[in-house]
Parts: C-alpha cells; sequence; structure tokens
C-alpha cells in the first residue's frame, strides 16, 4: 500500500500543496486539473516541480463527460482526450480518470459506453497511457462500481481499468462485498474519502462534507478491506473535497490526510483477507486505564491562588519535587500538578499562554508502545530535561501544542513520584471532598481543529468519538464530540468554537491557542461532598433559579431534591442509564474551570445543562453582570 | 399584520437580544423557553422587561411532546403542563405552543390526541390561557399542518388552536391551498421562515439552514398569501435556527428579519386574496434602468494613479465640480466620478477605507419613489451637504456604509451634471475603447452579511438572486452570487469571504470592511477594445498560458481564436445562449480592479475562470510571485 492525496483536498498555490504533501509523507499525488491550469509552469514543469519533491504522479484528473456522447460530440470527446493525453505526456503520468458521464446529452447503454473506453484504449495504448473508469454517484447512467466494473470488463483492454472510490461505493450504500471479486490488476488506483452521516443530496455532501477515512462516520475500514481482499496492494489515493479544508493550513490537512491511511492500513492489515498488503506493523491502539496527573504551569502568583481553589475542592499537597518548583497535590486518585519553575518546556508554556493545565498523563498498559505507536502515527515526540537519575516519561505533543505523557504499571507509573519528589504533607485542616477520579478533560479548540485531534485521539488510544453535538452558547454554536473508551476511564472532551465571543471562542482567543478549559472530577456522592466543599469555602457556580423549576416539571423530580439541588447549584441531567450531577467552579484566569460530577450509569455530559452552565460562566467572567432591570 | 420575532432566532444575551428586537421595529417576541431559564430573572421581571421595550410577548415556547402519552407519561405531561402555565401567567402572555410529539413513548390516534387537547384546553381555560398546536415536519405521528388542525378542529375548544410554521409545511411540500379552509380564529399565530432549497433531512435543514423569508428558496410568499386568504391579520413570527445568525450581530440579524416581515407583507398586500391584510402600502419595487455613475473617493496621489488607469482604459475627463475637488472621466453611458474633496463623506470613507468606489448612483423611474422604499424597508438614509444652488440626490447606506444615489430621467439625471460640473476636455489623446455601458458592480462582503445584502436589494429593486456558486480561491472558498434584473441593465454580483487568506477576504481585511471590489465594464467588440487598450499602454493582468489550451479542448475553439485570447489575455466561457469574453486589470491598493466583458447572450458571470482569474489576480498582487522552479 502507497499514500496519495489530490491536490484539491488541501489549502494552498500549487507549490505550497506540494511542499506541505511532501512533507507529510504521502508517497505520490494526483494533480487535479484546475490546479495545474491555473499555475503558470509549463506540464513538464509541474512534474519536474512533483519529482523533486520526491513524490509519484499517481493520476491526472478529472476527464469528464466522455462515455456514451452521440455524434458530433463523440468526436470533439475523443479530441478533448488527446489534449489531456499530451498534457498527461508532458507531465509524467501514464493514468487518468475518467468519470461517469454527467451530461444530458450522454446515451446510455453498456455495449456503447464498452466500445467507446475500447477505443478509448487502442488510443492510450499508442501512447503508453492508461485510463481508469470511475462511477460517480450521481452518474447519469452509470453511478455503481458495479456497473463501471463491467463496461471496464465488457472493453477488455489492457489499458482501461477500474477506479474505485470509497466516497461513491458508500454513500449509495452499495455492498462492498461486490468490490472483492475484481481482479486486481484491473484495479488501477483507488480513492479514499470518508464523510459525516447526514441524509442528504449525494452531489452536495460530496463537495462540502468529504472528509479524512476515520474522521467521517463510513464504513472506509469495511470497503479497504473488500479492496485488500482482491490483492490490491497499490495506493490509497485521498480525494477530500471540503470547505474547510479548503480554508485550513495546507500542513495541518496534509498530516491529517497521512495519519488517516497510515492508521487505515494499520486496521485493514489486521484482517485475515489483507495478507498481501504491505503495511508497517505498529503495535496496538493504547488501552488507557485512567488519568495519571494533569499538570499545571503557573506562575507563583496564579499557582497559589490555584492551590487556594485546589484546597477549597479537599486537595492536598502532598508532594514537591526535588530539584524543580513542582508540587503534587492529590485526592482520591486523582493528581495535580503545579509547576511554577523557571526553566523548562512548562515554563515557555507559561510565557506564551499564561497559566493553563498544559500536560496531561495517561496511564497505559505499556509506555513505550503508546508512544512508538503515536509516532508511527505522526505525533511530535518531546523530549523533557531531566536531571541525572530523575525518571524519563515518554511524551508527545497534543491539542495546542501541550503535552501528552504515557505512564504504566511497570514501569515509570508510581516510580516518577517516588523518584523525583520528596512526601510532603500540608493542608491538615482540609476536608476531603470525597473526589474519586477526573471524569473527563474538556478541551476547547478551533473548530477547524476538531477533526484533527477527533483523528489523532482514535487512532492511538482504543476509543470512539461521539456525535457531534451543538452547544449554545448566547453568542454562537459550538460544537462537542467526545473521545471515550468502553470503560470509561478515557473521557476526552472537544468544544470547537467557531467565534470568539462565545465563552470557548474567548478562552482560546485571549490564551492563545487551544487547550484543556476545564477538568471534571467524579464523586461517588455529590451531597456529602457539597458538604466538604462548603466546609473549605469552595465557591461554587450560582445557576439561575428559573432552571430548578423546569427541571422538576422535565424529570418529575420530588420537590425536596430540586430544593437541595438548587441551594447548592448542582445540575441535573439523566438518561435511560441513570443520573448525573454536576457543580461547576467559577472561571479562573481567562476562563478555565473545575467541575464536579456524579455520575451514575449515565452515558453522557450534561449537554442540555450546558446552555445554563454557560450563560452562568460568562455571567461570572464579568463581575458587572449583565444588564440590571 | 403585526411581526414578531423568537428569541432564538438572535444571537447575544437575553437583554442584548430584546433590545435588538425592540430596535429593529418588531411589534412583538416570542420567549424561546431556555433563553428565559438561562436568565436570572425572574418569570414577572422577563414579563417586565419585555413590555418596558414596548414589546408584546407573542408566544411562550415549546412545549414538547405532549400529545399521545400512556400512562403513567400522560399524567406526568399535564403537571409539566401546569408549570408551563404558572411561568405563563407570571411572563404575562395567554399562548404557548405545544409541537407534535416525537417521543417514541408517543402512541398514535386522533382520537386520543384529541383527547388530551380537549383537556388541556379546559385546564387553559381555567387561567385564561390559550394552546396552539404545531406540526413538526418529523412528528413521530403527526408531521402535516392538515393532521394537526384535524386534531384541533375535532377538540373543539375555544382554548385550543392551531400554529402554522412556514418550514413545517413548505419543507414536506405540503400543498399550501390546504390552508385556505382554515377558520382565522382558529389560527392562533404564525410562524416563518425561509431556507435554501437543498434535499437533505428534515431535522439536520431546519435546525441549521432556516433563513428569513425571502433569504432562502421557499415559497413563503405563496404561504402567506393562503394564510391571508384566511382572513387572518395577526402575528407573523420569525423562528429561525441558524448556526450563521446564532453567532452574528444580534441588531444586523433583527434587523433584516424585520425588513422580511415587511417585505413579506408587502408582496402578500398585492394579492387580491389579502384584502383583509393591514400593510402599510408602499412604493413599488424600484426598477433599475442603469447605473448613472459610480463614485470613487481618493486622495490626490491615490487620485492621480486611479486617472491614469482609467486612460489607459480609455475615459476621458469630461467635468470637474464647480465647489469641490470631484472630477468626471466618462466613456460610452459609463461615468466615473473621483471625488479628492478633503470635505464630506467621501473623504470620511477615505479616511477610513483608503480609495475605494464608495458609491454607485441608480438610475430608476422615480428617484423619490425609490427612496421612500428603500427608507419604509429600513434602508439607513443619507444626506449629503451640498452647496445652496446645487443639486440634492436621494440616497441610502449600502454594502460597507457606501452610498446608493437614486437618479431619475425626470429629475436629477444629467441635471446634476450639468448644474453642479463644469465641462471639461482633456485626455484628446486617449483612444477611446468601446466601452458602452457597466455590465456589473462586483462587491464583496463578509460571507455573513450576503443574506443581509440580498435581500437588501431583492426587497428594494425589481431583481432576483442567482443560485449560490461556489468560487475556489487557492486559500479557500468564496461564495458567489448575483442580483440582477430581467434586462440586465442591474446586475450586482455578491462575494462572500469566510477567511482573509483569499483574495476577497484580503480585500475586506486590509480595507476595513466590505465594499465594491471591481467594475465590469460592457464592450461590444472585445478586439477592437484591446486594440485601443494596447495604443493607451494598459496593463492587462496576465493569465496563465495552461488555461488556453483547456478552452480549446474544452470548447473546441479554432486555434487561431485561442491564439488570439492567449495573445491579449482573454478568457473565454460560452453558455447555450451566447459567449463571453473577459480581461482584467491588475489589482489598485488593496485588490480593488477593472474587468472587461463582451457578452453576446451569455447569461453568467465566468465563474468557470474565476480560478485562473483569481489565481493570476494573487499573483499581481505580490510582484515577487509564486516561488519559482
Amino acid at each position: 500500500m502507497k499514500t496519495s492525496i489530490a491536490t484539491v483536498s488541501i489549502s494552498g498555490e500549487f507549490p505550497e500543496k506540494l511542499a506541505a504533501i511532501a512533507a507529510a509523507g504521502f508517497d505520490g499525488v494526483e494533480i487535479f486539473e484546475n490546479d495545474f491550469l491555473a499555475f503558470d509552469g509549463s506540464p513538464a514543469d509541474v512534474g519536474r516541480m512533483v519529482r523533486d519533491h520526491g513524490l509519484e504522479i499517481t493520476l491526472f484528473q478529472p476527464f469528464r463527460d466522455f462515455e456514451g456522447m452521440p455524434e458530433p460530440l463523440r468526436s470533439r470527446t475523443f479530441d478533448r482526450a488527446e489534449r489531456k493525453f499530451d498534457i498527461m505526456q508532458q507531465l509524467g503520468t501514464d493514468l487518468v480518470l475518467v468519470c461517469s458521464n454527467v451530461s444530458p446529452a450522454s446515451l446510455g447503454g453498456i455495449d456503447r459506453a464498452t466500445a467507446d473506453f475500447h477505443e478509448l484504449g487502442d488510443r492510450a495504448a499508442k501512447r503508453g497511457l492508461r485510463v481508469g473508469y470511475e462511477a460517480l454517484a450521481w452518474g447519469r447512467h452509470i453511478n455503481d462500481h458495479r456497473d463501471a466494473w463491467e463496461i471496464v470488463r465488457r472493453a477488455d483492454h489492457p489499458n482501461i481499468g477500474l477506479i474505485l472510490d470509497s466516497f461513491h461505493t458508500l454513500s449509495r450504500k452499495i455492498d462492498v462485498g461486490s468490490i472483492r471479486s475484481i481482479p486486481k490488476d484491473k484495479i488501477f488506483i483507488v480513492q479514499m474519502a470518508d464523510a459525516p452521516l447526514i441524509e442528504m443530496d449525494l452531489l452536495y455532501w460530496s463537495r462540502h462534507f468529504r472528509n479524512m477515512p476515520g474522521e467521517g462516520d463510513l464504513p472506509v475500514r469495511e470497503f479497504t478491506e473488500a479492496i485488500a481482499a482482491t490483492g490490491y496492494d497499490g495506493y490509497l489515493s485521498l480525494e477530500i473535497f471540503n470547505d474547510q479544508f479548503r480554508g485550513g493550513s495546507p500542513k495541518t490537512i496534509a498530516a491529517d490526510g497521512h495519519r488517516s491511511l497510515v492508521y487505515l492500513g494499520d486496521q485493514v492489515r489486521r484482517n485475515p483477507d489483507a495478507s498481501t498488503l504491505t503495511v508497517p506493523e505498529m503495535p496496538d491502539r493504547a488501552d488507557v486505564k485512567g488519568i495519571g496527573f494533569v499538570e499545571f504551569s503557573a506562575d507563583e502568583k496564579d499557582s497559589e491562588n490555584l492551590a487556594a481553589i485546589l484546597k477549597t475542592l479537599g486537595f492536598r499537597k502532598t508532594a514537591v519535587h526535588r530539584s524543580k518548583k513542582v508540587a503534587i497535590f492529590e485526592q482520591g486518585k486523582i493528581r495535580l500538578l503545579l509547576n511554577t519553575d523557571e526553566k523548562g518546556f512548562a515554563n515557555a508554556s507559561f510565557a506564551v499562554h499564561g497559566t493553563s493545565a498544559y500536560a496531561v498523563a495517561l496511564i497505559v498498559d505499556d509506555a513505550g508502545a503508546a508512544y512508538a505507536r503515536a509516532i508511527a502515527l505522526g505525533a511530535e515526540p518531546f523530549e523533557q530535561l531531566v536531571s541525572q537519575g530523575e525518571v524519563q516519561i515518554p511524551a508527545i505533543r497534543g491539542v495546542g501544542g501541550g503535552l501528552i505523557y504515557f505512564l504504566d504499571e511497570k514501569g515509570n507509573l508510581g516510580r516518577f513520584a517516588e523518584i523525583d519528589f520528596t512526601p510532603a504533607s500540608e493542608d491538615a485542616d482540609i476536608a476531603a471532598a470525597h473526589l474519586a477520579h477526573i471524569d473527563h478533560v474538556a478541551q476547547t479548540v478551533a473548530y477547524d481543529e476538531m477533526l484533527t485531534w477527533l483523528l489523532f485521539y482514535t487512532s492511538i488510544f482504543e476509543a470512539d468519538k461521539t456525535p457531534m453535538v451543538d452547544i449554545i452558547d448566547p453568542s454562537g454554536v459550538v460544537r462537542s464530540q467526545v473521545v471515550e473508551n468502553k470503560s470509561g476511564s478515557l473521557r476526552l472532551t472537544l468544544n470547537g468554537a467557531e467565534n470568539r465571543r462565545t465563552l470557548a471562542g474567548h478562552f482560546i482567543a485571549e490564551r492563545f491557542g487551544s487547550a484543556i478549559q476545564h477538568l471534571a472530577f467524579h464523586t461517588e456522592d455529590i451531597f456529602a461532598t457539597v458538604a466538604a466543599l462548603r466546609k473549605n469555602g469552595f465557591e461554587p457556580l450560582p445557576i439561575s433559579p428559573n432552571y430548578y423549576g423546569d427541571i422538576e416539571a422535565r424529570f418529575g423530580l420530588d420537590p425536596a431534591l430540586t430544593e437541595r439541588l438548587k441551594a447548592d447549584n448542582i445540575l441535573y441531567d439523566r438518561d435511560d442509564q441513570g443520573e448525573y450531577f454536576q457543580i461547576y467552579s467559577t472561571t479562573f484566569g481567562e476562563g478555565f474551570f473545575f467541575e464536579i460530577v456524579q455520575r451514575s450509569g449515565y452515558r453522557g455530559y450534561g449537554a442540555a445543562n450546558a446552555i445554563f452552565r454557560i450563560a452562568a460562566l460568562k455571567k461570572a467572567l464579568r463581575p458587572e453582570g449583565l444588564p440590571r432591570l
């Protein structure tokens, strides 16, 4: 299997696209005709540029409205083909894509199309070129790869083959089993795209909603397994039309694309059908057992404030680092590190972003294997400077340039605390608040980064993404999606902000980048927690009293319970699996906050409460409050 | 007819929404429950706030999943209703919306639903309240207003009525004729929304794509005519779910909404069916005969440069203003004014935006009537300062705060030039370039302003909007839509830029706002024009040579013609009505440019050529060009 991407899939001018594609690690590139036409180098120049980047031209495309034309259109169409052949020879590529005819002028009939392709095959053969035929999902007469294959089969010409495209097949829900009987040498290239599952006009869906394999909801793995079952081991080539990608960063989109194909290959090679697929092996997706720690970078002043808030939440300072200004705060299985050292990455992060939760340590089975997989999938490695004798923890860069550490039981977990830290035992007067573990880590990112991080997490970790949920901020919609594993030991929420007037958008604008915006701690008993918080002087986020009348009616709550919730500013939700209680802190800095949840079987994240939480947080951000009556 | 809007339709916190709704001129407001719940005033406070703004609460909504519930859900549902009734009485509104049940727990059967509504009617009556029932297009059992009406009819209760919503009826293509037989007193309120016509899942379409009546493609006028035929003369209330509106400016969105209803009322009152509709009369949509002039604001230096470019385009300076530093350049019917006066609006515009085409004068039948209609539709009037004896021209503010003047034959047209200007006759050595009239005026706006200006133009002027076209800029998609009349004497293109890396986005970012980005002049003979331009030293925009091979093949052009087009950097397009030739200038300032077209029956604007034009313009903007091979 080799990787390729169509130039149309990413943003930028032609040279910029090529550079990004080469840098991302692709083997080849499809030249989308318009990209070449708008560029003012000659076809030979373009071919040379591609090869200078170490890339192969995998395909020249598209050649439209070819088969089934009546005369005199038919002759003109063949003339057009000869012109494309001229360009291909100058570019230095031997394969062109013919997509099925959408012209109202075209005539149907398999034999007519077969004859056209046979003749085109003869003409291509004279020049040593090959023609691949692809069924567009909205083709006028041919819109199913099975029909396109029948035409290719009947054309029976060595220079005519089939091009399969996952979107065109899967969007029409065509059985991918039908691919398994196609001879691999007749599959000239395979194009890949995914898409979110929204019922809509196929052409509109294809033009605006395609995304990278694994970023959407189509069964692209099953499609690729069927391809691999034929013995095909050639190019998988991304052809993605997506408005967001067209306006995005060429480098990021190309990197996402390459990651999507590497991950796809890794999934498919595990299927016995795919024994002939050449794909580098890598460790399994890492199974996350829990959050080892979350580390904050701060200066002395913010650190004092943050420590004070942690104490009201029932955390005690349990250890301090031997050589750096780092303290550990603990409660239940939760470990929070406060790093105020003037050297190192935490300080560099503080200098740019201010106080923030810049690092998360994940507990996995094998930290080395998790790290190796992440690197194989293009994650950026991070090496911290440690003093002699201290524990080195494998780490990669995550959301907003923050860090993800890997810990495991057999290696560094526990050890790093024992070796690098000395015990402290302050804060004996703090009432423990029954916080047991981190329920979820909530990250806020720019909307156009969401797919990047969803793919990043789901390709490295054993976890799935939930459907997207719209969160209504008074100033705009925020999209929310969750990466979680089956056991619930890994729950990462991603909120994508489209404008900076939303709470989420304000946060990433003010701190200069995407990051963790809140941590949610789990308690087994929300009311016991509330009692402890009260003792510690915790300041909960005040919730509008109107909210409580509504939930009482909506869920048929006992009025006594509603009163209790209202008195303690506890939010409530329920699904068919159980109940969910939520308390929020007010915000710290540019909008960071803490949440405490009691989750009893409940599967969600309180999306229905988000509008109330956001309104309250926004109000708390501006102490002057809303205009008064 | 009275106007109302649901709070959910616009952005902002509750007080901000109310202020924007009142300022836009609405009579009433629907309170969307979540907006009220997230706000921390009591229901009585909210009611007082609304009334203090001079608004009426037209509706409290939504009350979901009511009818057809089996016990014990049924009892709880009635309890919920009583709680809503409590809130309504405190708010001070008598009408609640019940939307058809979507719960999987609900049971079907018209009689069951009828019984539920009869009982609800009794309970509402005790409190002097009314309940309106609306069929959601995706309701579980009831998804058609005809079925909802049958339930209301059978419930036969004075406190139970029907709520009609244009989206729910039109999205399912239900015959609006079925509305005409409903008694007006049983229609408790009418909700309005439009949407672009894209085939997709109804709920997804409704949640994300609704827009103001006239901004979309649904037959909302026909729907409203059917409503008016019943004798209904109550509230038309906007209920718009739109991601863009949720993140937009509350003031602008509210103003657009009010304009959309006023325009809708004006359309409907012209139908004999609507004789009972109370709508203020206003003049007809203005029929634009042509562009009287385009005025540039500039400083002396830019003005000299611009004048030099105009001369290469074959324009001659024909007049200068008696009291201000304004010169007229003319060719054919085209008049361009260059304003370098240090006083007045042009100078103020220059100070903010730099040199730009800040004003357009439109020739209409009756300038006063056009102005009156614009003002009735909420356009912002503009009064210029003129010296004694000079001609006052009615004007309004347009795109980006620029001006639209109204001229007419019987009044100010011609007169302003005669009275305010003295003839000049410079530039005798300039070769006339056969430019006859302005073909189109191209405006670049932020993407989220597009609907605003489409509605603005189509409500004031006799013109329609064309479907949206995607223009591919190397750095992102630009949406293009055209406002044009049948004769072609008014052609305004609107390009909506989503990011500032596109040519369009760069332009509006650098000049601080939306504006005219280019003017297209029509010639009857592109080759005669080219010859003259060459004599005058005009610098055309260089087009990639690759382009010409493609159009020769695509259109089967005579190679001699292709050579000629290539030599003169002329772009070519064709539709089934005729041919189109285009020449572009390079850019001036932050991206302003001129275009010359020869349009022979052709209906479009060369969208297929845009990618080549943009690539060339972007290159010309950066003289260093793209990275070299």
